[in-house]
């Protein structure tokens, strides 16, 4: 009954085998070697669209990494106020763009509300140096809040960042999870919407350690090789990451996952609304899910072995959480298992 | 016959084993797992001191960090000239640092040389806003040329380093593989000698990506963690690395595996002694040759499927280096085989 | 009828004369000079505590500077949302600090409220890495809304520094304004009250560019010397700093100054308290005033030569500002005169 | 009988008149007044291009503006090893670019010999990351030793970075002395060079404080409002220092005071090369000799009160320097009078 976090699952076995496989034999170092081109080549063909593709070592800097190459001095990175860029990097998108600020929005259930980030955008009008710039737009999908942007909502985000000539990043630590929601194509939910860099995540979806900053602007690629290098994330034996794509994105591996992961999440979104001493804050599109429960059954059932954690509760739910109520993040993973979610269910 | 480079192996199949054996059932996250504490404690062990244990992706991480908490402003970092922070690591501890700058010590064979260091230290006394401030010294470990620090002679870099109260690092890339030589414990080759900080490399030795900043006072280990986070070097599944140093440290894995690629140059290195068409530029105390070969013969030899690299002439071998003549550098590891070996020596 | 800023004035005769007093000669270079010397020791005598002191050219270098000696990896810095550190500085702070985040505390008419402070400090618990660190508490005096901190809510505050282990900083851009209006000594109004860090300014109150960093503990004064020499703060004829402080502070004529522009102020504000198009927003306790009128009226006044901004409407005045009203900031300051507002007052 | 720096006088009396002058009235702040309009016009006058000019405190946050303007992550900026950048700014460059390296190019008397400059360049080739990559080139007219690049060196250096698409900075800090000695004007030492950005020094010709930083290509100038803004370099009394260059530049006082310097230079050297105690360690070009005299000597001279400074000996004169020999920089100054210069002369 682990429901903490999908990054206290290990690696999916197939994914594992993979680099057991890599292992032996020798392949040029720093990213050049044939796997880490055909692994390249690939995501190329899954995007449908040529892209320039830097392995790294955490979502972290995948994140940072893409809006260090947007830098502007007095930048304003726009993000929604619970983002994980926002909320949980320690200030490394601040470290890699040499000092540029978070500008939150706040808005509800983890999407930005296009009016309120304009509005923010607006704050920092051009030419008026006291204030600083807007620098770039960031977006997580699927968001900190377990939800996701649908087409037309990324389309509204977008438009914004082209109206005002800024590059619109997703973090995609969770892409796969939203994807398969979406029922649309890589293609679809990416460039094709107007995100120029992506974060995309493999290791909270059955990777030990594999993550991709993805260029859907080859021409930006060439200064990113520095930026990488520089803060310590190119990987001398870059195939071990490689090994691991190959594998997630081979028959369709990552998107298996993702269903299986979000399908337990459904599992349990059922019979949480069925039952009477739980119930959903707002819905998930995703494998995680943000539940309202009485605090002494939230205990019960962490003494009985369920791991999960408390979660602040935001203003705009303030109102319908009662004082022995807590608000609590259940995640589900490739890992997750039925008799878990059942095991859990029971309890509740 | 690949003699490219140490990180062109890939993994250990002890270590590939382990790694596998890790990625079932659940742990606990950012380096908070039962099996990252074991590997901590085994690390205090072997160090035979209490030691605060990070681990990070790279070595270019793990010296980068050890550097920036040394922070000074208008800092310099003593180092080797041919140091990998100071040629290889595109500019990662000026970033991690905030613009300290590298001065390099001009010395021979890869070992700074006590008096250069200290005459270059000198050059930036106390209170002199101008020039800067000295601020750390880093030392590497097997040195890039190959050779081996003796204990007096770290003896003799600490003493500068405790006299001008400089933080004194080590680069320990090929840790393992200088320690072998030495016959020493890692206690003697580290803290007895004063050393504060050191990057332990797996990488390099066996592992897909095990690096480790060992800081022997844990007192400074409580900003390191912000520092970590905040460089993005914090891995949610930590026990991807863990695992892999699980492996290595047991049963001295790491010190077989380092006096096997230690015997597989010493066999190259006689076989190239005994040889009519090549030289060593200087004697090996690792698994790096640098050796001085006709143009003509390494062209043929690298047409025949050796791969390694041309390395610049330093100043000092200028005059005994012919116009067609080269340098080389020959690099092997734990997957080099005898049989590697005399098949180069065959054709040389 | 020049109401647009304080720094809109030029300098007061008394320190253009002392300036060109101080022009002929030869006198040491950055900093060392007998009248930089003197004026150390004089705001040592005016501050009754042995300060260290850095002249740097612009306020914002001054608070940035006091805010970089504080740095911490992933640190936040807690500020009012309307300071100027966070508002008017276009990143400096964080670019000074290498990417430390304002930390932004909502508090009606400019002044922190202590109970918000400490709930966004604590949102920071020590040693949860993802969300970074408290790192350092600045407050405006007078504040940016022209109100000023009492010497309880001075304390107040400074009680909450200690609690956290977090040093205090204060941004006397308008230090003298304050100071006359609480008519405390400097002493009661810094140190007494735990502020540690002083940026006291001279420029906005009769001087052309003169302002100082202030260190109440002298032994953070060494690191301070490089990092001003590094952000190109150090001057090389410093004198012309120190001749003006040294005018400055000659027979109280700093507190002459502000006692005049708050006196003009005052006269400013009863003119509009008496009229019927015009009334403060809130009340005023320096030199800046923040006037609620019809929007026709305000540009009337424009037209008429009257200089002025337009100010955004708090969010806890938008009800008691009807749609054709507008906030305007009017900001007297040594060179305004009687004449000036009276003028202003008779058009009102 | 003060030799030790052109930055020991105060300022000239018509500059410190015309500050005197700008002292009443309002002026609209942040650099927008009418006198800084007058004055960036003015420049594109005396340069006879349309320039962007920005106004800065010091000549090292000139230089390091315009060396961050140019900012590529692992970058190098290519320099004379005793450039001011190099040796004298507390790694100012490096905090500004956010830890671009300097690459020191050792040539003679202060000027970088191009094919020094395109070894060292070319030790960084296009798309190798590990050693970072050439980021501009910097030199400064007149050169820290005294001498001067000729119009046809100026084109030698302009052509590599031409050739490597680097941008060419000059440090200007003392341009009007280097200029005079020409005899070419302001755009023929410039951007008819291939000059991009200039350092232009007004501080050590007789201003107090007046620095600009020259953008030839005016479309870069976009940025650079952020840059120095955020470096806390724009001045709210901007004024201050466009009085001072309005004064500088009117009626050629600048080019007057440069050549009364230099005619000092000139004056003290024809006095040495006819003494049988000293001699010129090579010619100077500008306002800065370098002297070797007989230790013995340099202590009677400094103890009946000349006042000048010791210099370390550079490598190529180590053998003409006599152990009983010291090295001794003497400069002069628009405040030097011919009494100085004979005074000293005669105790010689």
């Amino acid at each position: 009954m682990i429901f903490s976090s999908d990054n206290w699952a290990g690696a999916h076995p197939i994914i594992a085998e993979s680099l057991v496989k890599a292992s032996t034999g020798f392949a040029s170092a720093y990213g050049t070697s044939d796997l880490d081109r055909k692994v390249e080549k690939k995501l190329s063909e899954v995007f449908e669209h040529d892209v320039a593709v830097f392995f790294v070592g955490t979502g972290t800097a995948a994140n940072s990494l893409a809006l260090a190459s947007a830098n502007k001095p007095g930048g304003h990175i726009f993000c929604h106020r619970e983002a994980h860029v926002n909320v949980d990097e320690c200030g490394a998108p601040e470290f890699f763009s040499h000092g540029a600020r978070m500008a939150p929005v706040d808005s509800e259930n983890g999407r930005m509300d296009p009016a309120k980030l304009e509005a923010e955008i607006k704050r920092f009008p051009p030419g008026f140096v006291h204030g600083g710039q807007p620098m770039a737009i960031t977006m997580t999908q699927a968001t900190e809040a377990g939800t996701v942007y649908g087409v037309d909502e990324i389309d509204a985000i977008s438009s914004i960042a082209r109206h005002y000539h800024l590059p619109l990043h997703m973090d995609g630590a969770r892409f796969a999870n939203a994807l398969v929601t979406l029922g649309v194509t890589p293609a679809e939910m990416t460039w094709k919407r107007g995100v120029e860099l992506l974060s995309f995540g493999g290791t909270k979806n059955g990777c030990w350690c594999a993550e991709a900053l993805i260029l859907f602007n080859p021409a930006r690629a060439a200064e990113m090789h520095y930026l990488r290098k520089r803060s310590a994330q190119l990987f001398s034996k870059s195939r071990f990451i490689a090994a691991q794509f190959d594998a997630y994105l081979e028959n369709d591996l990552w998107l298996d996952l993702a269903k299986h992961s979000n399908g337990m999440a459904e599992r349990l979104a059922k019979g949480i609304e069925a039952s009477t001493s739980a119930r959903l804050a707002w819905p998930s599109g995703s494998n995680e899910l943000f539940v309202i429960l009485k605090k002494t059954v939230a205990e019960t059932l962490q003494k009985d072995g369920a791991v999960f954690y408390d979660w602040p509760v935001p203003h705009q739910l303030a109102s319908s959480v009662t004082a022995d109520e807590g608000l609590y993040r259940l995640v589900t993973s490739f890992a997750t298992t039925d008799a878990d979610v059942d095991a859990f269910l029971k309890r509740l």
